[in-house]
């Protein structure tokens, strides 16, 4: 029997006042959740809520931190400095950390944010303060990193346990990166495109905006949670993975 | 022998680009940090240079959360629930911990911010809640609460660890409550005058605004460090208290 | 005929990378609208974005200015003294009207925001600095004010044009103020309630939460923006006048 | 006689609640404040203050826009679109101006502040962009660009009113850049070396970093306001100047 592949989704990135039903309906068809952490997005009400909902539902609980950049949403570059990197890495886990706790839950995985996430991916030593920070604080979390990317393959070297994502509703370069937002057909946004799209994940190949056959191996799909159709998306792709034969298992499960 | 009496400055509440001498020279007069978590004010880097300062000199690490209000300095009221509470403090104890477990130390103890700190300082249903997170998180937490207050008398009957505080420049009325800022004469700035506020202080009896005898009993003793003198002022109060034969102790050595 | 009565729609209250269909599709059943300037929600290029829509759909620009409370969305209770009521409504005021000045529209009137409305329109000495900040800056804005209110009498007095609203979605108690939104009952969401309300008011007698009429006098009718069906609702309460004859006046031809 | 040079310097980059006695002394000696937005640093109140003091003191009022990173004050390079610029100068030139145009006075000049001021200073596209906006809102503005710099040669080809600014506090590369803050040497701090390098630039030649002479042609000359001598620095700046018999005027009497 297949392993089984991890559904992940970047949560809480809007203010609580702001939160709609959406944010609530997606956690039954998820198995871990990346929630925002304040900087990108995000904010205390909105992760205790998040984490709640991640309890009842039995989803795993990741931090996504991000720059400090509420009005760029994290998506736009920013210099940092590895003291910065790692200060604010430490405070956005710790601040999820301790609102997990609370609720008697344990952050589980990382994932950065946006801008973040594609700098420290293709930066050796971005990665390996980012491992830094993980080997002081707790040897057991896992980091999700781009698939192939400079940061997995270090993480992989250096005893980290690591995990590979795959977007599901993004569009890859012959690179292997994702084609950056500004471009059209970045974001993949019909439902039958998604499904195959995470089938072919599931089986080893996608293939590139130029036709390019990309070699895969995830361990975790990442969808995005903040389009109108994510809830039911989500459901889609469950059933199709499941038709499979592929069981959906948190990452924890997994690495 | 005196059990001796701890000397704590709320340290950090400024940006990193504008940290001044001041901010690092009087680590060597004091015995234990509240260091701000970058809501009413603080950041990061001040964080993690404020933590690293405390491991070089022994100095406890607190950590001194304040409502989310930058432009008013934490200093006006805001309407709360429990809840906003809840995460607010978990929030930045959280991000405070994380950065200071990075360096190697931990914190020790809380202490609320401002008009966080007066507010819940006199309302009951507040201070079990900052119980509740206590209890939940790290029992062995101290609480730094205002001599004589609600908090402080609760947290007692409730086997919570807490530390009552007196300021050292700051005037009380004859209810036990710091006269508000806004009136005049509610910060004493003449280091005379601050020495003895402290002798007083440790003999266990202050003068109020209007010459009524208030009796106290300081587990510890607040001097803010923003003033330009606050170095200097700290040397002499620790000085003075050496003098009367009274050690200065973190809190962890006296609670 | 009748003179009309104008429509308005709190705006841009999210993040830029937040924005739904329904923020600009909302424009065309609109009269009014109160942009958010960044305090409780919003961010520049959503404020621009809000404008050129504006200019695109005939609808008059007004400023939406809040508390600096991102995480309570402006809707808690804070301490604020004159001084800061003045320098908060410039900054956001100008803000915006430089963004509005930039695409060739001009702010027409302001609007206070959640907790920031209800706390100046029933205090004198505040609304009276509301009335000093645009009687210096410019004597032609419109100020809309709860309907009866405190604020709405003293402005009529001293002068200053002003517009008297009433919320089509909100329950109101006896006593003429909005039932806060943590009451049940408080928000009215039935379409068909709405429309009832909508034509009440244009009557001139609405029914408060207890059965108690209110003689209500309205220029401007509030229709909130961040529901689902806030859309079709406007088109629903924008037909319903015109079949009683009521034409949509923006307050500028109205007050 | 000598037609004059501006001395300036940014001011009101503290919270309200850490202003210095400095911040209010140096007034005195300058003839132009740059003054934070509330952007990378700055807020209404600390605004308010600062044009209150320019009136008293007869300084020009200016605006200093940043970038919206308080944590990094504005100093790190972050990823902006044109439109992004936009917004973010007409939000913070329009906050500023409706809380001098309260106090009765307006702004008259504009100078861009850290990263940003680097950025669009050697930005052919980003500078049209600011001239876009200077055209719209006030083509009375005067425009503070570095010495012999991209935007300082556009502007007087498009017509713009623009100052050349040489900081008196900071090391010059061979190429008329600032040496960035990182390296050793970059600020000026002992008073002598400020007073030699003034005097050098009202004769028109600086000496680079590498001893080469750089011809200069200042309208105004930037002193930092944030160090602990910078009132007494303003002095002797505005002393030697005077013996030099170069009065100091304020920007909108020279350009």
């Amino acid at each position: 029997m297949n392993r089984g592949i991890d559904l992940n989704c970047d949560l809480g990135e809007v203010s609580y006042y702001k939160l709609s039903p959406v944010e609530k309906n997606i956690f039954k068809n998820i198995t871990s959740a990346n929630i925002a952490c304040g900087f990108h997005a995000g904010d205390p009400l909105t992760m205790l809520k998040m984490v709640v909902l991640c309890k009842e539902y039995g989803v795993q609980v990741g931090a996504h931190p991000g720059y400090p950049d509420p009005m760029g949403f994290g998506r736009r570059e920013m210099e940092i400095s590895p003291e910065e990197l790692n200060t604010y890495l430490l405070y956005q886990w710790g601040a999820l950390d301790y609102i997990a706790r609370f609720i008697g839950v344990k952050v589980k995985h990382i994932k950065l944010h946006g801008a973040f996430y594609n700098k420290v991916a293709k930066d050796e030593l971005l990665s390996r303060e980012v491992f830094r920070v993980i080997d002081r604080i707790d040897k057991n979390l896992i980091l999700v990193a781009p698939c192939a990317s400079v940061m997995y393959q270090l993480a992989k070297e250096c005893g980290i346990r690591v995990a590979e994502e795959v977007f599901a509703d993004r569009a890859y370069s012959r690179n292997g990166m994702l084609v950056p937002r500004s471009k059209p057909g970045a974001v993949i946004d019909k439902p039958q495109q998604v499904v195959e799209r995470v089938l072919s994940i599931v089986r080893g190949e996608i293939t590139a905006d130029d036709g390019y056959k990309l070699e895969v191996n995830a361990d975790t799909i990442c969808l995005h949670g903040d389009t109108g159709g994510a809830v039911e998306l989500a459901g889609i792709i469950k059933n199709s993975l499941e038709k499979e034969g592929i069981p959906l298992v948190p990452l924890d499960n997994l690495i």
